[in-house]
């Protein structure tokens, strides 16, 4: 990765075009390209600065990237392949392009601080635009619970029926993991914000650079630390592809209760045809395909952790070529992540819950034996007697055979004499969801107040991604800085 | 999980009594009886404020619960065997110890909410207690890098030498490399700072708690946003393994270099005999069993973080019993990291360079061509000719096979009038690692930046670790807190 | 690992007490004192053999392993700690039995090979172990679906009912995913059939030991090729706990459908009270705990099989005390994989299936339109008559709100002459269930066949468990072995 | 996956378009397309055999899709986006060609069972290529051993010298490990050898169809066993994935062992411009970048393997779409694994062996203590006595600061009379790696017999890949073979 091109440089025979080709990075790099020429832009106007490449020159130079940089924007910009990886090829073009004085921009610069460069500087943007999504889908999904706040469900425990809740709730319950899972996009995000730039091959230059600068023109809080630790460092992939698998993987939760629910059995959501179908023999079948794949994608998501854990684990200091085999897992992660993220939310809408079903799961009022007892110890029975007490109905409707819902008041209260008309109507599942009122609970005034947390929450994470410097950005403050020393 | 004891219960003929042994957590669990012990007692403290439960019953069982607590710090707590888990076993002595009192405890709390407090008070000070460390070995290679600023030693990229450096410059790598990981640490630390306790079996409570004193008295920021995603979540318990992980990975790079840097190859480190041993026919051998096995256990964390990958990939929402197996993964990374970075750090000091060694691999010169170039760049000539010129050198050495470093002048003088004696002495590996003054680089001051940059950064995380509160310190907060009601 | 005693070997300092504890890897080598016994036994029978011990030392050794083999089948070997591993405990305990003739025993021999027989001495009684229960499991769910024949239940795709079948059809789909895991833990057994002993440190030995009668006496078909490979190599061990995972997983999926389907929602399974409990409020539920801890214990699964793939990563050739770290994944495999066999094998008999509830599920007809399709198609109309007829006719039903399985005859023949009443027959789930006569399909006889085949293979497989010898087998060879030189 | 086109088959206004293009899988499916041509060719043969498609429908069918065949072998064949999968984009293909009969295809067939068909039609012929390659190189690794029977090199524990071998021993180690990796290769082979064909959605079909029949004509053994288990089977990826990581890992310890050997301070090996280059100001510098990749690479096979895991754990059984995310896994695993194999089979050659310096790093005799004390032992010494004896000549050697090498005999003697001149030959490197002839031993012996072995085995392994059918077998097989029913 080091030093100019190899053939050249060796004037040997030069490596056998096999390996060439199969070493080369260009096919991966390519996506890479708009971030490989603003750092160079960026560069050769800190070069000039310090007096190390002349005005003209650095200007000549800086036109010509930012033209190319245009054209890339445009997809009119052509990268041809043959060369050994992207700052090669810009290289070789700015070559066409100028001639002689391309090689200026080698000055101080090594491929080593170079690719560290283009890589944060790529997920950096895709941190950003994951963050971003995930934070409109967490806003979504709050801002649906405020439709849903009286739509009953069961919540489920060992996928067994367990208490009434409402949707509202259940979509509050979602929108928190995801919103963690958010958390630690903006985690990533927040370790790519130091310039790699200057470190050269691995120690620095003896030349009067000035990083501060450039950190300056590439919106990076400061430069990195230490040169050998630099170019050896993958870590800010890692935390990117980390962030990439746990969002995926909050969606693969999500996903499992929308494809139950979806099913003839629980039928708590209907998926209308938008985003599912059937067969021409099944046409009522609503297969949720789209839901499944994104589960499944949390098979890729966590493969790519494990391909950057394998490639750092017991190299060396300093740059290795081993390091290479970051691109992969690291550009993948980007499309997959927003990808599932934007199917996910154009999917959302058209998932719609049945409240009927969900109040019908809850009619025979077993899942609401506890809410009984709370009722009770509310009006002043102790804990121990309430529980009892309502223990021993239950078993006594489970031995009868009849629903705990239409249990005779004066059977109840037989158990004890708190087991009235009105003490019962905690069985009802619309009363018992909206009873829970501790914070983080059911109750509809609970459900509102996690909304509230949730949408300000997201807005904040969302802000920090908007504030994120773009590449256009970044270009405008790069050909707006001057070039003259001061 | 949720649910009181299976047996009595259902009234039954109860589970299998193969299946109960095999499916009980307690052997793992009683390493977090002291966290379960302290929630308890907040959690009764909370119940008694709220009038849930009366003040005497609530001071009976808090005495006891913080009795237990000190007998579990002094180690003579007994927790038998033959209970589901630590929060039924707890349960059953205190049951032998106040009667039936301590039924009490269960208002308004299921074993759901209750090991999802457990197993964050036990991440965090684990994760507290990891990060103590981390910030301590980075403290320590930053300061042991202070008297090595002028020690020399290559700079390797693909594993062969590159460029002259110093070993503080290393140490300050590796120190760089581990305070990322700190930081991992700490967000892993950050993720724990919410209470569970109140969410209940999945949805809250009808009961009047407080969930904002529980979460002062355990020393959390705020209680949990939504109870089904809280009972579901083991998030923290993914970021732990993962900031685990990555702890475990940068030391197996700081491992593999000194591992080859102690070979007889290599030599520019000695390992004395309290860290390293030979055999009875091998006594000079000194090999660095301490550093291939912390290397070695970076298998062990990256193990571990696939097991909470894939524990929680595709689970419906609420409580699964399958979380269950997040026991061993969680439990183990504790002492698994602690035990890395003590190793090394207990190691480190019996590692000593050999600067002669150092020096020695960089007299041919070779590795300073770079160097030279840049000497003539700093007296003006244009980048491009002094690249050339050197380039040209070089070859010119390696045509007749001599070292660089003693080229004649006269001679290099020939290939560009700059090349003179003055200039020449830039291939003085010393001069070469002092030249190198940019941010990051390897001059002596500017490896004092760095260390003054890592000393401060590590100082800053220390604080946050130091300001985790300990079980010590929840246990008086609670014992002192009144349990009348306002 | 290799050489004698550090501490006595190299008469220096030692190492530090708080590394020598905490790199000792005794506590987990305990669980294979009696492979280490045995290999020694087998080893003293070599040497006394080829006369590099004398028959009457080598007597006295061979008798004292033996006997300190009896006692640890006995549970009465005690193992104190405090010694670096568990090959130094043994000789240690073997002084003191013996005094100076212990020593012989290390003739030839380095802890390098021996760690690596132990390891493998373990895996191989451990694979059969899993091995045998893996076909048990396969011909016990083979024996039940023999039973299940004419049980209705839908088959799925993407969680939505898709086709008549029967639960002795899912049962063997069950068990053919089963018997494919239990075909990698017949390769993984095939992995440990070599002996690593005689392997040295790293390059064999000059003495003339006689590697092809340990072989014998050890139960294994050959030595292993090439000293330095074989005390690096630790691929028997990736492949055990490959072979774990890939169990855990097939059960994950089994587990998923149990879960699922004993839900009050699918209903197909009742889970009778020896395998699950609710709660004393909830006594109706019926939690699937058994199920859900093997679906998590997956996760466990997955992380040794990468803890074993990140650890030999990048390591060079030769013995790397890396290698320990080998010991928690490996043994952990063994009682993992067991416990989840036993439990799901526990737990099955108590699993009841309802065809009530699987039948009702295929009421409606719409499951069956291929079938009758089909059915048409069998009557010599052409496929795509046949499937555009009755996809008209099923487009009519859903149009109509109608369950296809009540359409009228006569409206039916509007759509096509051969739809009579005959035809319609094809719409009763059980006539469709029995029609798919294909090999792998769901009529009796076709699952018939599936049983025998299913049955016949575990029966084969479970051969090469049965045929594995056994530690009691491998002692009894030794003891019986003759010690003088021919 | 199951069913018709979508659009068409429900008749309403279908999936959103960004989903639809999100969910498809035709760019990877692409890399399929001869594999589903040669499956339906086969399936329409059988179809005609079994009079369920007319002779002359089958025969346009056939004639068609062997056409499309010899086109995509070819290169001419184009696939146009738009449809969802290959499945899709074959019919609408075959319907522009021949119209309607092009639907006949789809008689009792599945895109469930079709696309399984292809997955392991793909993944038969990639892990035969692979295992062929895999072969060669542990054929040409045995071969070059033959050159270097006496070329002296140390072996290494811990990466510390231990004992004097050969170059040629080293280089059957390696071909060893590969050799275990290239089993596993065989082993995946093995696991896609039945034919999925014929079970439809998931359940089989009601027609005559002939499994058998279509199992000869693409080459299987025999038709998969169950329906339901068959189309949500992908363990033959799980074990495609995990052989690749197998060969990846084998190979990133050879090379390992190459970069480190590769070094300044190794030496052992030089690296020839055809395979390393420097830079322009280090040509001297010869980067060992092929060997680094290759190990980097392994990240990428593991990461495949966990993306398999993850993916199926915890699915229900029956088909789920989330199975369409094997293809990136299952299809990258082929090209990595080819790749690497190729990478180090051409790179090999240019890898040199410096005998001299492996002679030099031995000289010392430091090395060979354990030779001389065997060659006491040899002499008839009893062990014990020849141990102690050269250990403390040993320890008289390191105080005296002498190497072992050098000592005087005479001094020698006083440490044990059978110390003579002639023994003191067993420090001699040669005559010490030539001593140990034990089986996996050092001698020329030892080694040419490891070199028979292996090459036996790997052309056993190899036969097995060359038996394999290739994709222009099964396509002049299935051309051949009448359609007419008998």
């Amino acid at each position: 990765m080091s030093g100019i091109a190899r053939t050249n440089a060796t004037g040997g025979e030069g490596m056998l075009p096999e390996l060439l080709t199969w070493s080369t990075s260009l096919e991966h790099d390519r996506r890479m390209v708009r971030e490989d020429l603003l750092g160079s832009a960026a560069h050769v106007t800190m070069l000039s600065r310090t007096k190390l490449v002349d005005v003209a020159d650095a200007r000549a130079l800086r036109d010509a990237l930012l033209a190319m940089y245009a054209a890339a924007e445009a997809g009119t910009l052509a990268i041809p392949d043959g060369e050994e990886d992207i700052h090669m090829a810009v290289e070789a073009e700015l070559g066409r392009r100028l001639g002689a004085v391309a090689g200026r921009l080698h000055t101080a610069r090594s491929r080593n601080d170079q690719v560290a460069l283009d890589l944060r500087l790529h997920v950096r943007a895709e941190a950003a635009a994951a963050l971003r999504r995930a934070t409109e889908l967490v806003a979504y999904l709050a801002q649906r619970a405020n439709n849903e706040l009286e739509t009953l469900i069961p919540a489920y425990t060992h996928r067994q029926r367990a208490q009434p809740t409402s949707v509202g709730f259940l979509l509050c319950a979602w929108a928190s993991s995801l919103y963690r899972a958010a958390e630690t996009l903006g985690f990533a995000l927040s370790r790519c914000d130091a310039l790699p730039l200057g470190s050269g091959a691995c120690s620095g230059s003896s030349l009067p650079i000035d990083r501060k600068l450039t950190s300056y023109l590439l919106g990076f809080s400061s430069p990195t630390i230490n040169a050998l630790d630099t170019v050896g460092d993958r870590d800010f992939a890692l935390d990117w592809t980390w962030a990439g698998a746990r969002v995926l993987l909050a969606l693969s939760r999500l996903c499992t209760d929308v494809i139950d629910y979806s099913t003839s059995e629980f039928s708590y959501v209907k998926l209308d045809g938008r985003i599912a179908a059937g067969s021409s023999m099944m046409p009522q079948k609503k297969n949720p395909d789209i839901f499944e794949l994104v589960r499944g994608q949390s098979g890729k998501g966590v493969g790519n952790v494990m391909a950057m854990l394998t490639l750092v684990k017991g190299l060396p200091s300093g740059y290795n070529r081993d390091l290479q085999e970051d691109r992969r897992p690291l550009l993948e992660t980007g499309p997959l992540v927003r990808g599932a993220l934007d199917a996910v939310g154009l999917a959302l809408p058209h998932v719609h819950f049945d409240g009927v079903r969900g109040a019908a799961a809850l009619t025979d009022g077993s899942t609401q034996a506890t809410d009984l007892a709370e009722a009770l110890v509310r009006r002043g029975i102790p804990f121990r007697e309430a529980y009892k007490a309502v223990g021993a109905l239950v078993r006594h409707a489970v031995d009868h055979n009849m629903p705990l819902a239409i249990v005779d008041p004066a059977i109840a209260a037989t158990f004890h004499p708190a087991l009235d008309a009105a003490a019962l109507e905690a069985l009802d599942p619309a009363a018992a969801m909206r009873a829970k009122g501790s914070i983080g609970g059911t109750s509809p005034a609970a459900v509102s107040e996690q909304i509230e947390v949730l949408s300000g929450a997201a807005e904040r994470l969302a802000a920090i991604a908007a504030n994120t410097p773009t590449l256009a950005t970044l270009a405008a403050r790069i050909a707006g800085e001057p070039l003259e020393p001061a």
